[in-house]
């Protein structure tokens, strides 16, 4: 059989196809994601799953008119396929290649760089309005997934798309009938009529149907009641989708591409809002993902081993993480402190905390993806007298800046963060890169904001958070952890910083997670005689003066992190120098750059980028020294922002 | 008739008190709300709505152990009365005095300080929770708004209270309908069942009962789409809170007191989440104000003349606010663009798109209490080809940090933010305050961030925003607009500041709104024979190196913010004079202090609190010219906080 995909240019030539075709091209999209997301890594489950729903919308609307927007967008693997990146997919979330997420940047069909999940609802209302009021007649389809339709962005975009008078429709994905099971019976008899017209017509035909509903041969109160239950059990979606103002259709089987497409063509010009409740199976064609869907939603490159016995799967292993380090020493804090409570939304596996679940289930809460109640029910935890700690991604933390400030931090709260992803998230890329929470954190009073720079410091700064009567965040990044930084940790002290290493000519100044790249440049230095201190400042907030006063003698100190340029900790660094009436004319600030996004790549790749590696280091060491030696003052490194447009 | 309230020492003296009694007391609670709330101003329907309510809930409810927890917060008046401060009430948002909202300073009974919407739900998920391993036994009850219900952090709580397996009582306060229209029929009927023990209980009773339905006569047919349709239109909330796992309770009538205690009686050892839809009238007992509910929700203070025909109502005027100057000038630039789009998420009046919106119907958006899907909203309506201007107050447009990251700002959409009430708020205190967005926006490539310093400017600025092909903000504060700070305004050019007065002994670097104080302060050391210069930086971002280069010639500059003293206006100044290569040693950054809250009072008191205004300014420049004739460095300005704790 000829294969099918690599003819395929762009969704048009979709529509020469015929049902067994597109069926096959299906086929040949899971093998090739199973391939590419074997050797690369990446969402894998989800994307097997939205084969033939992805087929269907290119086949039914002119998406390069019409809009689609994707919800989270890891699920749009197949739609890049489709809309000429085939060639180029096994670049996936390589450096320089094909993003593992939507990009504006990579095609016109992609409409927004998205990760965080919940927002395509509400983007694809403004869509519709604008389109509306431009007069340019451009429908929109949001595709969202079952655990993204529970978040209160979600919600509120649904709030405000069933009150549009115009074509709108939500293709709601659910692959774990994480909503409610509500298949067949009453919702699918429904579903028939309401496709195959404008919803009033549907109602009046429904009249004519009702009465051959089995029911109806009983008594009158039996009906009463049945009907009752029944439709609280059968249709239970519709209520909250009606209510909202939406036409609810399904669900329906998202595998059957034929009654897609027809669905899809009965719906597609309904002037109203529509919610197309559509069934899949996350891993569908694979059936080591489909049996295991949770390992499966984003593995490490794998290697599959065809044999009689079945296929086997083995998933490259890793080092050990900052996530495992971190799950380990918050099991050893529950153990000490029965007050001890550990929170994730929707994130277990990837914060650590699926290790604490099954030691302490009655300590556990995942709120699913819902930051911001999360970290409210940690605030009303911490005044009901726990020790609560929320472990959230940098990046989705930034989803609960208003709740960090008015639950936890207006009220003082000993609400502990811990900020898993801080910093440069590697193939993942724009979207889920840790770069904004040393600003978005140390503006709250009274927030302590820390940083370890290996696992025995992680403890130690988990210890000294638990032990605050007030909030405290601790970051570190998506990587392993360093070797130890020395031979022993001195206990995290409030404000206080770590002498890592001593020498007089330049201080490295760090937060966190670079120390070990830092040593690194120190070494590097030191061969071409160059001996510098290296510091841990360990805390953001409150900064260690009495390290900054001493090191700003007159000696150049380079401030170290891995965080925007702007507002982080080299500017908290400015403050304190400012404050202490000294010259900030001897500092260098290294971080990522302020006006531009760091693209997918390893995350050792995107720091050298950033000159965040241990050569990158030691090069800006080089330069703030030759500059001091000759007439230029130094304005700025290569290859790190200073500052604005 | 002896007055009640004053005797009213704690809640613990209702229970000695007859529901004739209790009538009385909330009487008596509303006039003293309407006399203070006259003198003070502050919020009056919502309180005046929730007294029956209050009561009825102190009176089942031991609030000294069990957990009452506000959403929001501004309906908290009788509450205050209630838990012993009657007597304090006439100070209510003055300095010194009774907060407007909740406090966790005034008393053992106020959990949270609140003042946004929607978290209430999940903080007291979070109480239930800790409760529950503690094992201290308390109940938990959250009274919400059915404004408040609809936003997404409240829909994610219910998401996550529904699966308590203990007491846990929302009670639903629905003022306007909002919800639905849901009395009578169907939901009473059910309610009255309901109320008398648990569900399943209420349930079996409902099968002896539904026969006695008047419909049951009819045709088995009719019957069944009758019910149907009866279902549907009656009991429509159920099907939301019960599918989220809730015992629907109502509605019921929130002024009838014998009823609601009852009710709360019944409900109160339920082990099982319970949701109670209750029906409250805004502005009860006052027909000046329930007549007119938006305009009497949070009032400047008022008159209230008695004669014959009726009351006459007077409302204190204010002068020309900024808030009316933004309104004009966004008209104004609607009416010369057509793609113009405003959007208000429930502020239509604070932030005076109430005028936009008759003007411009079809190009005006009030989301609701949904900051987050406003600004997605706003995001693809900017994708779409409009200019959107998202108009909302500094400390709500918190809630929508993630989104200005990643639907904005990541795709580099030209969505504009107006920031109302940016820098003090005056009487709303603490949680009102918009302290923090120069901080969390200029850490996002390419958001443009400025300030204007009077109409003229404002005007500008709005012109320059809604020109760029890039996110920008613009913050001005609740305040009047000051005189015309000059007789020509200087179109605002990107990165260009304003220099406003030149002088030699030292440079005010103002942001913004301030300017006007500056210049007072200028005029204040002028007769002192001190001349400074005064000039208005007009962007955080990018900032004017130019300029900043130039005042930092070795003679003293002085940055002047609203705003935190972290990471805001200042933190940008020192980061351009450390990049430039020059010294901060002779910068003094005034701003708000780091480490604490500034209570309510006036905005003019508050800026005197912190040495923002002209005297402060002006005794900080007299304090650091001394300083420098000294041996003295200046380290810190009195009443300004200068960083970590």
């Amino acid at each position: 059989m000829t294969n099918i995909l690599p003819a395929i240019r762009s969704p048009a030539d979709l529509r020469h196809l015929s049902i067994a075709q597109l069926q096959q091209l299906a086929s040949e999209a899971r093998q090739r994601i199973i391939e590419v997301v074997g050797r690369n890594g990446g969402h894998l489950a989800s994307n097997l799953g939205v084969a033939e729903l992805t087929i269907a919308l290119h086949y039914v609307f002119d998406l390069s008119h019409d809009r689609l927007l994707w919800d989270v967008g890891h699920q749009a693997y197949v739609h890049k396929l489709l809309t000429g990146r085939n060639e180029r997919f096994d670049t996936l979330r390589k450096a320089g290649g094909i993003s593992g997420f939507p990009s504006i940047h990579e095609s016109p069909y992609d409409l927004f760089d998205v990760g965080h999940a919940g927002t395509a609802i509400a983007t694809a209302v403004g869509m519709a309005r604008a389109s509306q009021i431009l007069g340019d007649n451009r429908r929109v389809v949001a595709l969202v997934g079952d655990a993204s339709i529970v978040n209160g962005v979600a919600f509120e975009g649904l709030n405000n798309a069933g009150v549009l008078k115009r074509q709108f429709l939500i293709v709601l994905n659910d692959n774990s009938m994480g909503i409610a099971p509500t298949q067949g019976g009453m919702a699918e008899y429904l579903a028939k009529f309401r496709v195959s017209g404008l919803y009033e017509e549907a109602k009046r035909r429904a009249k004519q149907y009702l009465p051959q509903i089995p029911i109806i041969g009983q008594a009158a109160f039996d009906a009463i009641d049945h009907l009752k239950e029944a439709i609280k059990a059968s249709v239970s979606p519709h209520q909250i989708f009606e209510q909202m103002g939406f036409i609810y259709v399904g669900p329906t089987d998202g595998h059957d591409i034929e009654h897609l497409i027809e669905l899809l063509q009965a719906l597609k010009d309904v002037q109203h809002p529509v919610l197309l409740h559509v069934h899949t199976e996350k891993g569908r064609g694979a059936p080591f993902a489909s049996a295991e869907p949770t390992k499966f939603h984003s593995p490490r490159p794998f290697s599959v081993e065809e044999s009689d016995c079945g296929c086997k799967v083995t998933i490259q292993s890793g080092g050990r993480s900052w996530t495992s380090a971190f799950a380990d020493a918050l099991i050893e804090a529950a153990r000490e402190d029965a007050r001890v409570f550990a929170l994730t939304a929707a994130m277990p596996d990837g914060t650590g905390l699926n290790k604490f679940q099954p030691i302490f289930p009655e300590r556990y809460l995942d709120a699913g993806i819902a930051e911001s109640a999360t970290v409210d029910m940690a605030a009303g935890m911490a005044r009901g007298g726990l020790r609560p700690v929320c472990a959230i991604y940098s990046t989705f933390l930034q989803r609960a800046f208003d709740q960090i400030f008015q639950e936890v931090v207006l009220q003082e709260l000993p609400v502990v963060f811990c900020l898993d992803r801080a910093g440069l998230v590697g193939s993942d890329g724009a979207v889920h890169h840790g770069f904004l929470d040393i600003t978005y954190l140390r503006g709250f009073p009274r927030m302590v904001v820390m940083a370890p720079g290996d696992e025995p410091e992680l403890n130690a700064a988990l210890r000294l958070a638990l032990s605050l009567d007030q909030p405290s965040a601790i970051r570190y990044p998506r990587d392993n952890v360093p070797e130890p930084l020395g031979m022993e940790c001195p206990p995290f002290e409030l404000g206080k910083s770590r002498l890592l290493q001593d020498g007089p000519d330049a201080t490295l100044l760090v937060y966190g997670a670079l120390c070990r790249q830092a040593l690194d440049a120190a070494a590097l230095l030191a061969a071409d005689g160059i001996r510098v201190s290296v510091v841990n400042a360990r805390f953001a907030k409150p900064m260690d003066r009495e390290m900054v006063a001493a090191a700003c003698d007159g000696r150049p100190v380079l401030t170290i992190e891995d965080h925007s340029i702007l507002g982080g900790f080299g500017s908290a660094v400015l403050e304190a120098v400012q404050e202490l009436g000294l010259s900030t004319a001897n500092v260098t600030r290294l971080g990522l750059p302020a006006e531009r996004f760091i693209p997918h790549a390893t995350r050792a790749g995107q720091l050298k980028d950033c000159g965040l590696d241990a050569d990158g280091i030691a090069a800006a060491v080089r330069g703030v020294l030759a500059d001091r030696g000759g007439a230029l003052r130094l304005r700025s490194v290569r290859g790190v922002g200073v500052g604005a447009a």
